[in-house]
Parts: C-alpha cells; sequence; structure tokens
C-alpha cells in the first residue's frame, strides 16, 4: 500500500475552531497561531523528503469531502479533529476508505479534561495517536509518520 | 396526507460517504456505485408508475436543507442516512416536520457492527426499515413505500 | 451452499401470538389473519418459482424443533420471532447451525414500541431485516430472499 | 367489556414449578399445596357467585395457548406467573391481546428476593397486583376481581 | 410478636397529598375522597374485630414521629406511602424498629407510571404488597393483615 | 469584559430548522414565524437601547463560523441551538472562546420530550437558561441578558 | 383555566436554606437577601396589575402544605425548590394537582454544578424554567407567567 | 441428603440445540455428537458403580418437567442448560426444590463468547461448574460428582 | 474562622430514628440510649473544655432550622444524619453555609449494609468522617475537633 | 476472640507511597513524616498499655505476607490501605482471615477526592473506619481499638 | 505446540492467600492444607505419566516472573489466581504470551459470592475452567490437561 | 522546577511483560526485544545531550520504589505502565508525588484492543501520551520530552 522510494504525500487536516489557536484559552491551547503551526510543519516535511497539504474547516461535511479526495493520491494523515473526535462518525467512515496510516493528533492531553471528551470515534481506526505534546506533537506526528512509511 | 390518484413523488436521500460506493470496503457495501444504484432506482420508479429525486451529501446541513424543501412537494421519502443514523438529531427534526412516510434503510446489517451503530436517532420516527439486502434494499424499500401510498 | 438453477425452498415461521393476528390490537397489527398472509405468501412463491412452507407456533422449543428439521432440506428462512425476537437464545442458536440466508422480519416497527422491544437476540445473526411495513413486510421479504438466492 | 348481571368467569393461571407446592423451599412458599389452594379458590368463587377455571403448567407455550382460549370466554384473569413472570414476553403479549382485567399475583414478597425478580414484564400490563400474603393472596385477588367486575 | 386472643389494633397511614384524593388527577386516583375510604375501613374493622386507627400527613419528619410511638402499641401497619415511597429511608428505618407486619398498599398500579416510581425504598421491608385496586385495596390490605394476625 | 456606557451589540442565533418554525409540529412550537420572531427581538432592543444581528442555519459548521466573527465584536449572544444542543461540541468550543454572556433558549420546555434531549453540551457553559416560554422567551433573554450587560 | 379580565393571582414559593440569601456562598448566590428579592418581586407584580404571596420553608411537608392550599385561589406558581429539586417527590406531586402554570426557577446555573444537581423532579412537570439570572430571574418569570395569563 | 452405600443415581440433562452436536459450528463444539458422549457416559458410570439417566430437550418446560420427576430419586446432577443458561429461571426454580448436587457443564469456554453468555442464571444456585473440555467435560463432572457423593 | 484561647461552642446533631437507640435492631445499633450517648459527650465536653448543646429530630426542615441557627454561634459540628444522609440535599446545602468543621459520623459500619446506604451526600461537604465504633465514636469525633480547633 | 486480662498488641500497617509523608502534595496529606507519626503511635499506645508494631510498603504481596504473619499473634489491625484501598481484593481476603478487628483508616477525607477512590475493596470487612483527621486520625484509632479491646 | 510422544511438563500456581488454606474460612475452603493438595497432585501426575512444579506466591509480580520462567519449558499450567483472578491485568499478559493451555481452577463456586468476584480477568485466556469442587478440583483439572495434551 | 542550562537526566520505566518483547504476540507487539530498544534509546540520549536511565518489573511495588528514589534526581519520566496502566493506582500515586513531565507510551494503540485496556489510570496525571508507533514511540517520546525540558 505504501509507496517505496518515491516522495510520500501527507495531508495535514485541522478540526473546529483550531482557526482560533492563539485566541481561545491559551493557558489550554497556547499561543502559538495556526499559521505558525502550518509553518513548522512545512518546515519539518522539506526536511524529511516529504510533501505537505494542510487543510482547515468548521463543517464536518467539509472535512469528510476532503478526506475522500485524498484517496489514493496520500500517503498518510495526519489529523487533529477537535471536537469532531467526539462526535463525528462521518469523518471515522471516511477514514476507514481510505488505506493509508492515520495519526491522530490533540495539542492537550483530553485525558485531562471533560468526560464527553474521554471517548474518541477516531481512536480506534488510527493507526496511531499523540496528544498532550502542544504544538509539538505536529512534528513528533511527521516524524513518526515518515518512520512508518519508510517502512523501518 | 397521501394524495390518491396522482403520480407520487419520491425523495431518496443517500447520506455521508455513500457517494464513495464501490471504492469503500466492498466485503461490507459491495461493488455497486451509487450512480448505479441511482440508476436501477430510476428504472423501478418509472414501472411503478412514481417520479423520483435523488440526493447524496456529505454534510449534514445539506442534507436538513434538502428535507426542509421537500416540504409538501413530496409523498414519500427513503434515507440512507449512514453515519448521520447515529449522531444528527437535526436531520430526524427535518424529517418529524414532514408529514408523509420515511423509509429507513442500511446496505449493510447495521446489528452485525460496532456498537455506537447500533443506536438509530432515526428509527424511532421512521415508518418503515429495511436492512442487509445490498443496493437491492433501496428497491424493496420502494415497492413497500408504492404500496403505502397506493393505501391498500 | 445456494443451490443454483433448481427450485428454491423457503421457510417461513410465525412465532408465539401470531395466530391471534386480526383480533390482537389491530391499531398497531393490522386486520388481516395470519391465513390471510400465509395465502398472499403463497401466491407470491410461485410467481417467483419459489416453494414455500410456512409454520406458527406459541412454543419456544417447538420453533427450535421446526428449524432444525430444516436442516439441509430449506435454502432460506423468514422469521418474525415475534417474543421470542428479544428472549429466546434458543432459536438464535438453532438458526446458527443452519448455514442459509435468514430474514428477520416485524410487522410494526419495533423500535418505536416498549424499550424491551429494541434488543433482538436474532438482529446480530440475521443477514437481513425488514420492519414497519405490516403484512406486505413478508412480501418485500420473499423478494429480497429470492434476490439473494438467484445470486444477482 | 364486562358483563353485568350474568356470572362471572374466571380463569386462574399457575405458572412452572407452582405445582411443586408444598416441596419446594417451604420457608418462603409455605406447606400448601397446589390442589389445597385451588380446592380454597373453588369455595370462595362459589360464596362469590363466580364460575372458575384453574390451570397450571411448566410450558410458556402452553400458557400462551391457554391464554389465547381464553379469549372473549372469560371475564378476568388471576396470574401467578412464577418464573415466566421474569422471562416472557410472549405471555405478556398474550394477556395484553384480552380485553379483561388481569390480577398479577405472588406468594412471597419478590422485592425481598434476588435481584433478577425485582423486574416483571407483567407488570406495568397487569391491572393490579398482590404479593406476599402466601396462598390467602389467591382469595383476595379474587375478591379485588369480584369488586372490578361487580363495577362498584 | 402478635397478640392472639386479644383485639388487634391496626395503624393505617396516609401519605402526602392523599387527603387531596377526589381532587387529584381522578382517571388515576378515582373520585372517594380519603374521608370516605377511612369510614370504609373503620366499618370494615369493626367486622373484622379489630381496633383502627388513622393517619395522614405531608411531613416524612410525622409520618416518622407517628409510626415511632404505635412501637409496641399495634399489631400491623396499613401504609401508602405516596411520594415518599421512593425517596425516604428515614420511614424505612421507623418501620423497621417495628416487629410487627406492614402492608404496602398503592391506589394505582405504579409499574404503569413514571420510572422514579418503580424503585420502593419500602418494598423490601413490606410483608406484602397490593397495588392497583383503587381504594377497595386498603380493604383487601385489612383482610390480609387480619389473616396474619390470625395466624392461618 | 463588558462595555459600560456605550451601546451593547447582541446576536441572536437560531439553530436548525427554526427556519420553518410555524410549519412544524405547531402543538409544540407555536404558529409564529421565525421572521415574526425577529421583528419582535428588533422591536424590544431598540426600546432597551441594544443592537441586534440575527443568524439562522441548518448547518454546525456555519454556525461555528458565525460564532468566531463575533468574536470581539459582541457583548452578548442569545442562542437557540435546537437539535444542535445535544450533538454539537464544536459550537460548544466556539462559544467558549468568546469571553461574553451566553443564554441559552428553548422555545419547549425540553425536560418534557425525548431522553436524548435531556443533555445538553451547552448547558454547562452557558450563563443562563431558559425553555418553556415559546417565542416570549426570547424577549424574556434579552431582557436578562440587558440586565446582566448593565450591570445591575 | 387561566381567568381573563380579572385581577391573576401569584404565588412564589422560596425553597429550603434560600431564607440565608445573601449569607450563603455569595459567589454563587449573589449578596441579595430573601426579603430584597420580595420586594422586588412585589413591585414588579403592582406594575404587572398582578396580586402576589410569597412563601418560604426549610420543611418539605410544609411547602406541600402550603401548594395544596393554593388550589383553586391562584392562578399561576413560581417556584425556586432549591434542594428538593432533586429529592421531593411529594412537591411534585403537588404541583402536579393544581391545573395552572409552574415556572420553575434556579438562581444559579445549575448545570455547572454538581452531578446530583442536574436531576429536577419537578422539570418535566414545570410548564417553563429559568436559571442563572441570580434575583433577576424572578421578575422575568412573572413577566413570562403574566404573558401567559394575558394569552397572548 | 446423600445416600452412602448405596449405587448412586445421576440424572444428566442436556439442553437446546445439543441434540445437533457434530453437525453445529464444528469449530466450537467439536465433532462428537450427542450419542457418542452419552455411550461414554454410560461407560464411564458403569466403571464408577453409578446409575445413569440422559435425558435432551429443546424445550424449557420439558425440562423442567423432567427436573421435577427427579425429585427424591436421584442422587446428583449434571446439566448442560445451553442456551437456556442465559435466559431460564423456570429451570433454575426447578433445580433449586431439589436438594441434591447440581454440576453445571459447557462444551466450551462460555466466557471467550458473545456478552449475553457471561451471564448464568444458573451459576449462583450450581455446586460446582466446569467448562471448555469439550465432551471430555462430562466425564471430569461425573467424576467430581462421584467424588461428592462418596463424601470423600 | 476558628476563635483561639476562646472555648469553642459544639453542636451535635442527631437525625431521624436515633431518638429510638436501645429500642431499634439492638445487633446493629447497640443497647445504648441516646440519652446515655448525649451524657458520655457532655462529660467529655467539660473535660476538653468546650461546650455543648445536642439536638434530634425526625424533619429533615427541623435540622436544616436548627443548622442555620448555629450559623456564627458555633465552632464545629458533629452529625449523625442517619436516614437523611442518603436523601437530603437540604441538610448539605445549610452545612454548606456554615464555614466551620463538620464530622460525619455512624454509628455502625454503612459500608456493610444495603447499597442504598452507601452513597452519602454529606460525604464530601464533611471535613473528617468516622464510623463503625458504635456510641463511643461520637467521642472520638469529639476528641478529633477539639484538635482541629485547637490548630494542632 | 479477644484476650482480655493481658496486655493487647496492635499491628499498623502503611500502604504504598505512605513513606513519602511531608514530601508528597503536603496540602492534602501534611507536613507530617510517617516517622513522626510513628513515634506518636508508639507513645499514646505505651499510655494504654498495649504493644505496637508497624509496617511500611509499597508492595501488595508483602502486605499480604505481613498480615497473614500476624494470625494469632495480634488483637487488631489499623491499616491505611492507601493506594492499594481501591485495588487489592488480595489484602482483603488476608485480612478476612484474621478474626481480629480491622480499622481503616485514611489521612485525607477520600470522598472529595477522584471517583476511582470512592470505592474501598476493604470498606465492608472493616469493623471501623476513619477519614479525613490527618495523622491525628491513627490516635484516634488506637484510642477506638483500645475501647474495642477493653469490651466497653 | 504440543509435544507427543513425550512426558508432558505441568505447572501448577496457586496464587495469594492460598498458603493459609486450612486456617482460612473453612466452611468456604475446606480444612485441607495447600501441602496436601499439593502431595495428592504429585501422585496423580506420577499416576498419569506427567511431571509437575507447584508455586506460590502472593506478589503478583512473582507470579508473572514465573509464569515468564515457563515459557517453552511446560506443556500446560493450570492456575487457581485467587485474588489476582479480579484484579490483575498482569498476569492475564504473562499467561497470554505462553501457546500453551491454560486451566483456571477455584476451589469454591466464585459465582456464589460477592459481585465483585463475578468477573475474572483470566477468564477469556483461559482453555478451560472449573470451579466449586474443592481440592478434587485440581485433580480434575490435571485429568482433563492430561487429555488435551494426549490429543484424544 | 526544570533545570535550564544543564544536562537533563531522564527515566524511562517499562512495565510488566515488557522484558519479553519479541517473544509475545509479535503481530501486536513487534519483534524488537527491549534490550534492543533501550540500546536506541541510549543512542538518541547521547545525540540530544540527555542522560538516560531504564527500569524494568513485572512487581507493581518495584515499580513504585524506583519512581520514589527518582524524586529529585530525574528532570522528565517515560513510562510504558503496561498491564498496570490500567489496575495501579499506586504508581498513579507514585507519579503525582514527582514535579517532573511524565510521558505515558504504550507500543500499540490499546483503543484497538479490549474494552479493559481502555481506562488508563494514569491518563489524566500524565503530561503527554503516545501510542501505537512501536519501539519507535519512545522516540519520539524522548524527542518531545527534550523539547518539553527545552522549555521552547
Amino acid at each position: 500500500m505504501v509507496k517505496k522510494g518515491v516522495q510520500h504525500k501527507i495531508l495535514v487536516i485541522h478540526g473546529p475552531n483550531l482557526n482560533m489557536l492563539g485566541m481561545r484559552e491559551p493557558d489550554i491551547y497556547g499561543h502559538q497561531t495556526l499559521e505558525e503551526i502550518n509553518t513548522a510543519l512545512r518546515a519539518k516535511t522539506e526536511q524529511l523528503g516529504l510533501e505537505l497539504e494542510t487543510f482547515q474547516s468548521n463543517h464536518e461535511g467539509a472535512i469528510v469531502d476532503r478526506i475522500q479526495q485524498a484517496h489514493e493520491s496520500f500517503d498518510g494523515i495526519i489529523i487533529n479533529p477537535a471536537a469532531y473526535t467526539h462526535t463525528s462518525v462521518a469523518i471515522r467512515d471516511a477514514l476507514s476508505i481510505l488505506n493509508i496510516p492515520v495519526i491522530e493528533i490533540h495539542l492537550s492531553n483530553i485525558n485531562k479534561r471533560e468526560p464527553f471528551r474521554q471517548t474518541s470515534l477516531i481512536a480506534d481506526i488510527a493507526t496511531a495517536r499523540i496528544s498532550g505534546f502542544g504544538p509539538h506533537g505536529y512534528l513528533l506526528a511527521l516524524d513518526g509518520l515518515a518512520q512508518m512509511l519508510s517502512g523501518n
């Protein structure tokens, strides 16, 4: 399933309200904006020899649309489903169609938060999960995904 | 509520990810595409002397919009709410406004699947339910709905 | 498992209290008697080129006995387990021995009724399910089963 | 529904294992046999000017059959469903078809016993309930039923 | 514990809102007033050769006080705890101190009503229970209690 | 956080299916249309010396977008989340970013309705809540919000 | 049920511990005393052309007594059941007897508090509910109740 | 209770669908038929100096009847209640009447199977339990029962 | 909050049915009467240089009233809420208003008793808890409270 | 079981992490070290005429070993099971073998803490329980235990 | 996996507190000591031509260590996990590494005991289970295991 | 709390059964041994300019001991609690005493496994969490921890 010896293409999806990063409850989410995170991701992907696309939406349906378009054109997905982690079967189903690694990431350690944030509809179809490292977690996810794709 | 002696108009709604049919987990959903299903539906409705419209969207809100527009212009709805079966109170509420029969359909027998697919927010407002017959289930739904509308 | 090119034999099983149809809570179950339903089933099976046997009992054990006798002599079962839907592991186990399609049917939409009717011990071993179409549901079940057996 | 000015006919149904009364856990159920209870019931019904039939079976299906035969020939039912209180939807459904008062009776106070004996599938369709009076409870049930039928 | 050969004394306790009988939701509770019920009880106790006292209060504490005063001066209690059935551990504890039979009675069949009325804090310490016979249930309770006290 | 001495700006958000008001289950929601409600709101805000904007959408994502745009330009929000009350963590998260009072309003008393309508994902982040007053509830919400903003 | 064209009479009931307002956890309940609230209520009722009575008690039974006395002499009730919101079936039953609108009010938004405060035994029999507006909520309740009684 | 120095008599009861052994899901239940198991049991009982009777039925009531007849004529029961393990209070009650050891046996380890097979209504009244040894488990049960009866 | 160098005043509250001590289920509660316990408490408080008041009531409201009167005149409370432990939010709320240590005491170890006695509405607002020491527990509570008030 | 007239021997067991007292979350557990607590215990036991041994371990198995060795050589145990309160059936079983009083003690009021600390596997086999008094609680436990052993 | 034609080696593991057998609650566990059980096991293994090692510990970690050392040197394990049945995922995981039959045994029928003893973390990875036969159950387990290993 | 400008010291703890890596269920845990993982960790820590210690034990108590010794001598902990993730409050408490970042790591995505592995007693006290990356996850954890300690 994984193309060896070619440049792998990665899709990073940011879920609802993540466009407000830096403004929203900074003691939980930090002061970095989404644009700054995307810039750091772009630097790291170049360094790892990967291609990157990023996408943010507050619309569940728009995220489903984007994941479907990734079909057969991407080698891995990193997704921070944010609020939709807990409520979207549609995003889960869309991710299940793709036959590529899916990394679920959260900025904060969601296990420290409200009970309804303890259940994830994505968790058991994700390949791997990272939480609590703040924006740096995206870079760890990229690193881990690259490692998976390189097959080592 | 049901117009006798006139040609009944049926709306068929396909929920999220059903546009991927044929690509997605074929051992669960089969190899037929959504377009092929719609073609079969059109053939059957003509044969039954009914009018048909079909609609697919990955957006919960768009499905709500479409159901609202059906108000007073359709005589029955066949809906495969897919992932929104389990999470959308909004679609449930939209269907409740219409005073016409609603047939809930699922390609697979959802009772064989994950626990979160066992609850349906549509089930108790649907007039009737069909699951597990694959694409042929749509034709059974049409047949059953026609029977209801004919009042026999 | 399914014999192609030969006349398929179907067993229809009616569970407890269905012999009272027409007498029992007619606003839920309609005015048709069980004999009238069986007559309609016989007409439809002839039209579809199938063989039919029907069976009704109020005894869980008698239904188990009948299913066991169907072993290797029938190609499909349509069962309305009625009250035993919710309480009989024995009928479930008997159906599991047979290696043929099982269609579960209910006259009413049981999802609109008491909580204890929401759980079905048959649902996850059934091939397909139909509910809410009244007696016409039996004919849809026959149609769907014939389609499965024809392998199309 | 209730025939005034004629002799009312009462059916008393004893559920599974009640034929063992006097032998079974006497500190819970007392030393009186079922035959002695039926004799006392017959004496009391004569005194009240009622007709009586009694029936005991260990078979759920046989109890369902008997209730169905009562249709339109009895004016009231007194039932001690014993073990089937907690497991039989079929007996519940059979009782629901009859349009006559149903008195549910238990010899012991089942609320003092195992948790699975706390749920009754009959309780919410019974007209009235009596428990904990031992065999005398049957006579109280007859008295109460006669009062209902006399319409006072 | 029970005094044989002397006139037994019975305390009947009516819980909160029962003083409103005849005014409150008459389709559930009937048109008889509490005074009329007490009159019938007095007639029946005389006929049975018993002594009777009745008590009504809307105050949980007052009911507890009254039960405590019954200590060693009464031979049996008939209590309709009404709303306190479901919420009062204090009344339960007070009844537990007395070493005499306790009959719990309800006018309606509480198993047909709201879920919170399905749990009774009195049920498992009561000797026997009666529900659904309307005011006549009090007379059945008296009859059953007299039978217990007579030791037959 | 609240600007004193200036004209406060209020955003009123109507959730999914509220555009159908007057057409949908009028015994629950009344006969008034959404436009009539908005007109009444405009009259009342003028009278209270406030500024008003109203917004309706069937799309969860569109409501999230609108709330985000309110950031730093409004002084209070009145929201009837309708179906999204029970399913949208995304709207909850969007409202949490804003540092202004949020009034949750429902036309009907949702506590009288289906169990799944008893849980609100908005309730514990709302400042105050109103339900069951029909369209007049919006005016009470405005009044209460004005009182809060005036700091009295 | 509602008397038009005459002066409506309103009963306001304050539950347990509300007599301590101003002293008790002021960051939750504010600094206003109960007497000050009653004064504001009296001013507002005069302005609305209504009659008012207020009542406070720490005793569940006393509140039940007071509600019963309101039978046929009041046109509406505003009740802050405080702690009894969560534990009193007796108060619920007393309110159910009256055939007049009942407004349930809480000073704080109880949905922000302990889990046991999330259940209300009054909520589903109340006509409407208000919470989180502090003492001003009583005035909104009066306004809403007047609007209901005026029939507009 | 146990007769020492005389030949003990053992009743072995096989529950529903066990007559299909060898045909039904052989990877769970093995290829041995019930007749072969009974033959092995007979050989072992002779070797142990015990008397044996075996019984199979798909009918809950028939199993109850058979257990009742065992009263005072058998010294121990080995029962594989199969499907009725999870649903029959009637069989539980019948076994409770007998004052002799009851060994509950299952061919497969039911703890590896569906959740509804995890609860046994027999487990807490059985003297001992064996599961997962296939047909050999019956012989272990006989051995263990003989040991109990010999009093060593 | 705690007055150092002055004589501390302690209120001991005994909940419902504790006035029956010595009469009620002596194997659980012992043979000592409440008066004897109060005498021992008085002796111990004198020895510790504290002032003491004791109060008993079966009325929830009366206990609330008494706690409210303790406001600003007592330095610590020892309460055995008995049955109200499990049902009274009103007593909990009254105790919360006071800003002084609250010791919850039970004569028996309530964790050995019925499930409904396992939940305490007082436990998480109490400063400390003692159970299972019988009447001596009151003296330990006094000792512990004195230690707290002395600030060592 | 309890030796009268001889010097009683007490074993005090400190569970996991209690060796870190004074270092660990001092706002919950205070600043006193375990050694200081043991010193105070020794002083108090001498004063009470008792013998004392203390034991601390982070190992569940070591605590079980120690309790077993106490068999027949100690007259009472005071145990602060700390984390093992909530997870150790093995310690519970070891304590059950001993036929002597067991006092369960906690420094903090565990009912104010995380939900998983609300369940105790020791609570229902302990003779008595103390929590929330800090280190002083050990001295109260000693006092209470001495009282029990003296038989007064 | 199973070595045929060679002498099979069996490891018997006794969990916590089993070293106290004969001393601990003899009405539940009998009077036989662990040493006597091991002697009986040794006699039986010789008779069956098997090799035996036995191990007892109160330490979860020591049991895990011992199971790991069994890796590739034993052909079957008989384990009585005692208290760790209900709490040890570590022992479960250690047993899962071994690719040999695991027999879970309990002396008493744990289904007759406390609720927390009803869940077993070992049950669904065990090959077979035996309970309620007392010490004789170990011999039955050996017999059953020998049968499995002989492949008959 | 974090020492800047000095070489940070990291403790890596491997829980029970991880010493069996490479042998145990390789399709879940991979073929790498623990020694190989430790070697990779050492290489990476040198490269990051950190100091490293590793520790493995099957004993809950030994892990608690090791964590306590880390007090004030380490700057961060990476822990794979394995089976103790789900059962050890003691390890949780030990980690809570340390005032340094704790990274919880799992080789597999535990959300894809058995239900009892879905709860973690460590999750809500961990600073960050990683799962599903296999042995590479340890290196990501080191990277993320280094990033935290560097304060960027």
